[in-house]
C-alpha cells in the first residue's frame, strides 16, 4: 500500500458503503487515505496487522465504522497507540444502541473517540482526522475554516 | 497449563469476583476447570494465544465473562471453533446493557452463546457449560438431573 | 421422527421463516437435524414433551427461536438438561429488545446461550450447535475451519 | 388447600417479600387467598399442576409474581383459562425491564393482564384481582368504593 | 346505549383501527360490547362519564386502547372499581415504549392489567375480558378451552 | 385560597419533597404561589377543579411534579388552556423513562411543557414560570437577568 | 424583520418540514411569528445573536426545534430569558431519544419546556406558546377555549 | 493562562471531580493541560471564548466532560476546529445516556469524538489526546507503548 494519513476500515462489505462518506470527505480535504473491508470477528488477525503496523507505514489516524456488537474500533486500538475514531453503523433490529454501546464503553487504558451513527458519523470521522492533522498543518485548519463556514453559507441544510 | 475440560476468561481482576461463581459450579460437577484474567482490549495477544490454543490443549468449552463494551466473548471465539459462552457483566452507568449488547450481537459466521447478565449467569454459563460436556458423558448428565431436583426440592429459593 | 442430532424449534410458522436459517446452516455441515414448531404459550404440552424426551430421542442440541415474550428456549431448557440455544426474533414494536431480555435473563439453575436477534442468530445457533458437536467430531471440526477459511476469504461479506 | 379466591403464585422465595404485598390487600377486603412458591423455570411440573387445576378447585383470579425472563404468568395463562394478573418484579441490573417486557408481550391468543412493576403492582394486582371478583359481588364493590375513598381522604400519600 | 358487558374505549379515530380487534374477539364469544371514541386529553368529561357511570349501566369490562402518553386506561380506571385491561398502541417514533409505560406504571390504589402493545393485545385484552366474565359463566368457559384448542390445532400459526 | 399567580401540584406526599424546591425557586422571585398535592388517579375529581377553575382565580401558570405512569401534568392541562408546566420526577425501577414519556408525549392539541427530571426539573419549573411571567413584567425580567447573573458568577456550581 | 410575538427556529431545513406546523397552528390563532433555520453547531454566532436579540425586538416566546443531539432550544435560551419551548424532532436510527433528552434535560438555571417528539409537538409547542399569551390577552384565550372545543366535537380524530 | 497542549474543561465543579483524572493521566505523560470550569448554559460566552481562542493560544486538543443534556463538547467544537474529545458523565436518573446521546449524536460538519461514560472515559480522554499528540512527537509515542506495556503487565486490573 502507498502511504496514507488516514485509514478507514468498514467492518464489512455492507459498512462500506456507509463509511465511503468518510474517504469522500478526506478527499474534498486532500488528505491521503486508503480504505479496506477487514471484519474483527472474521479477520481477526487481519485486523491486528492493519492495526499493529500502521505507525510504522506513516498512517497517523485510523477511522473504523462497524454495526452490531461492533468491536472493530477497540480491537483495532487494542494494537496501535494511533488515534482511532469509532463509527457505529446502525443494524436492525437494534437500531444502532448495540454499536454505539460496543464502541463507544471502551475501559480505562484503551481510548476510542466514537462519533454519531450512520452516514453523519462517518462523514464526522472524517472531519475529526482532518481536524487532529491540522493541528500542525496550517493549510488544512485553513480548510476546516473554509469548510466551516460553507456549513454556515448553507444555512444549515 | 494441566488439562481442562473448561476455560473460564475474566476480562479483569474485579471481573473475576463475579466469574469465580462459575468455577464453584464447575466444581460441583467435578469438572475440571482454569480461570484466567485476560483483557480483550489491553492485552489482546494473551487473548489470541488463549482461545487459538485452547482446542490443542484440550479444553472443550471457554466461558468469557466482561463488562462495559464486552468484546471478551467475542475476541475469543474469533481464535477458536470451540463453543464460547459469554457472561455479559454489570458496571456503571449503563448497568448491563452496554455488556448484553456488545456480547450477544455477534455477526453472523462467530457465535457466541450468551447467558444472564451477572453472577446468574456466572452460574448458568457453568451450567451450559456442563449440559455440553453431558451429551457425551452419561454421568455428567445424571448429575444435572441431581441438581435440577435439588433446585425443584429448594422450591425455588 | 428419525433420529437427529439437532432440533431446531420455532414459536409460530412466521417465526419458522426466520429459523430456516439455521436447518439451512446445518445441512451446510451435514449435520441431521428436524425443525419443528411449537409454541411455548399456545402448546405448552407440546413443549414440555418435546424438550423432556429429547435426550432419549437422540436430540444433542436444541434451538429455539421466538419473539416477543420469547419463553420458548427457557421453556424447553426447564424440562430438559441438554443445551439449549435461544434465537430472540424482532417484532414490532419493541424490535427485539422484549424476545432478547426474555430470552437471555434465565434465572440461575436453567441455563439458555442465547445469540444475535434475528437471522444472524439463527445462522449462528446453528454454527454454536456444530461447535458443541465438534468436541468429539473431528470432521466436524475440521469442517468449521474450513467455514471459518471462507468467512475470511470471503473478506467479511 | 383449602379453596381460595384468588392464588398468589411468587417466583421464588425473594420474590415472596414483595408479594406478601397482594396477600395483605386482599385480606384488607377479606378475600380468600392462598399464596405458593413456584418457578417457572425450575418447578415447570408444579406451574402446570397449580394453573391447570387452579379452576376445578375453585379459584378465580391467579396473581404472578416474578423477575428476570418472567415467564411465571405466562406459563400460569397457558394452562388455564381463569384470568392471569402478572407483577413484574425488579432485579439488578436491568431494573425491571427484562421482567416488565418479559411479562407484558405476551402472543395473541394467551392473555396476561400485566400491573406496575414492584411493590405498587403487588398492591395494584390485589385491587385488580378484587374488582374482578366484584362483578358479581356487590360488597365487595362497595369495599372498593370505601377503599378509593380512603385513598382521596388521605390526599394521595 | 343498550346494555353490554365490556366497553371497549379507544384514545382515537386511528387508535379504532386496532382496538376493532377487541371487538372482533368478543364477537366471536357472543360477548356483548360497545366500542366508543374517547380521547383523556381532548375529552376527559366523557371519559369521566363513561367510566363513572359504566357499572351502573351493567358493564362488567372495560377495555382501553390508546398511544403515546397513554393515559385512557388510567384515567378510566380513576373513575370506576370495574377492572380496566388497557392495550398500549404503538407509535412513532417510541414504537410503544411511552404508551406501555403511561399504561403500566399507575401509583397504588388505581389498577390497570395491561396487555402486549399493538394488535396482539388488542386481542388479548378481549380474551382477558372473556376470562373475567368466565369465572360465573360455565358456557363462557367451555368456549374458552375451544378456543385453546384451536390454537393448539393450528400449530401456533 | 388567596390569589396566585402560580399552582405547584405534587401527585404525591413523597412527589412534594421534591416540588418544594419549585416553591423555593418562586418565593426568590417573589413571585405568589401555592402548592397542592393531587394524584391525578387517586383524586381525578381535585385534580379536574383544580384545572377548570385556575384562571378565573387568577393562576397565570400551572407546574404539575409526579412520577411513574405520571398523567399529573396532562390530566391538568385536559382541563385548562394555561400553561402547564409538568416535572418528570424519578422513582424505581424505571428511573424517570416513565414519567418522562408519559408527561411529554402529550397528543396533538393538548400541550404540556416538560422540564428535566426531578429536582433540578423543579427549580427550572419555577424559572420557566417566572420567565413566562416577565413577558409583561419587566420588574422579573430584570431579576431574571440577576439571576443569570448568579449563575454565572457562580462559575457554574 | 418585522416584529413577531412568536419567534419559530429549526435546527437546518430538514427540520423545517415539522416546524411548519408550528407556524400553521399560530397562524390559525392570529398570532404575529416568523420563522428561522439556524443550526445550534453550524451556525452558533447566529443563534446567539437571535436569542439575545429577541426580547429587545418584542419577541415573546421562542420555539425551537431540531434532531440528534438537539442543542438549538438550550442554546436558545442559555441566550434568552424569555420562555424557550423546545420540539425533538425524529431521526435514525434513535428515533426521538437523543433528541428528547438532549432537549429535556437541562441542568438546574436555564429552562426548557418540552413538548412530543415531532408533529405532534410542533403543533403543541404553537398551543403552549399561544396559552402563555393567552395570560394577558382574553381574547386569545377565548380562542384557546374554541379550539378545544373543536378537538371535543371532532371526537378526538 | 500559560501556554498548553490539552485544555479540560468541566460542565461544573460536580463534574470537574471527575475530570481531574484525565488531568492526572495527562500529567502522567507529561503533557501540558490546564482545567477549567466552564457551563455550557449558564456561561455560554465564556465557553465561546475559551474555544474561539483556543487555537491561537496553543491549545491542539480539547477535552470536554459534562452531564445530563450535555452539550459542553458540542458548544466547544462548534467554535473551533481543533479536535475535541467529549466525556459523557453521569448523572440521576438517566446514568449517562442523556449525557452520552447529548455528546455523540453531533450533526453532520461538527464532530466531537466520545469516549466512554465517566471516570473510565476521563482517562481515556487524556489517553487519546496523547495519542493525537504522539502523531508528531515520538517521545509521547513511546510513552504510549510503555504505558500499554503496563496495562497488560498488570494482568487487566
Amino acid at each position: 500500500m502507498r502511504k496514507c494519513a488516514v485509514m478507514v476500515v468498514a467492518g464489512s462489505r455492507s459498512d462500506l458503503q456507509v463509511m465511503i462518506e468518510t474517504q469522500k470527505t478526506l478527499e474534498w480535504f486532500g488528505v491521503t487515505n486508503e480504505v479496506v473491508v477487514a471484519s474483527a470477528h472474521r479477520q481477526p488477525d487481519r485486523v491486528r496487522q492493519l492495526a499493529s503496523k500502521a505507525r510504522e507505514r506513516g498512517v497517523q489516524v485510523i477511522v473504523a465504522g462497524a454495526g452490531m456488537a461492533a468491536h472493530l474500533a477497540g480491537a483495532m486500538a487494542s494494537h496501535t497507540t494511533l488515534p482511532v475514531i469509532g463509527v457505529p453503523l446502525a443494524t436492525e433490529p437494534f437500531g444502532a444502541l448495540d454499536s454505539l454501546l460496543s464502541t463507544v464503553q471502551m475501559p480505562r487504558g484503551i481510548p476510542v473517540g466514537v462519533v454519531a451513527a450512520g452516514s453523519a458519523g462517518a462523514v464526522n470521522a472524517a472531519l475529526l482526522a482532518v481536524e487532529i492533522l491540522s493541528i500542525r498543518d496550517a493549510s488544512l485548519a485553513r480548510k476546516l475554516e473554509q469548510y466551516r463556514k460553507g456549513l454556515r453559507g448553507n444555512r444549515a441544510k
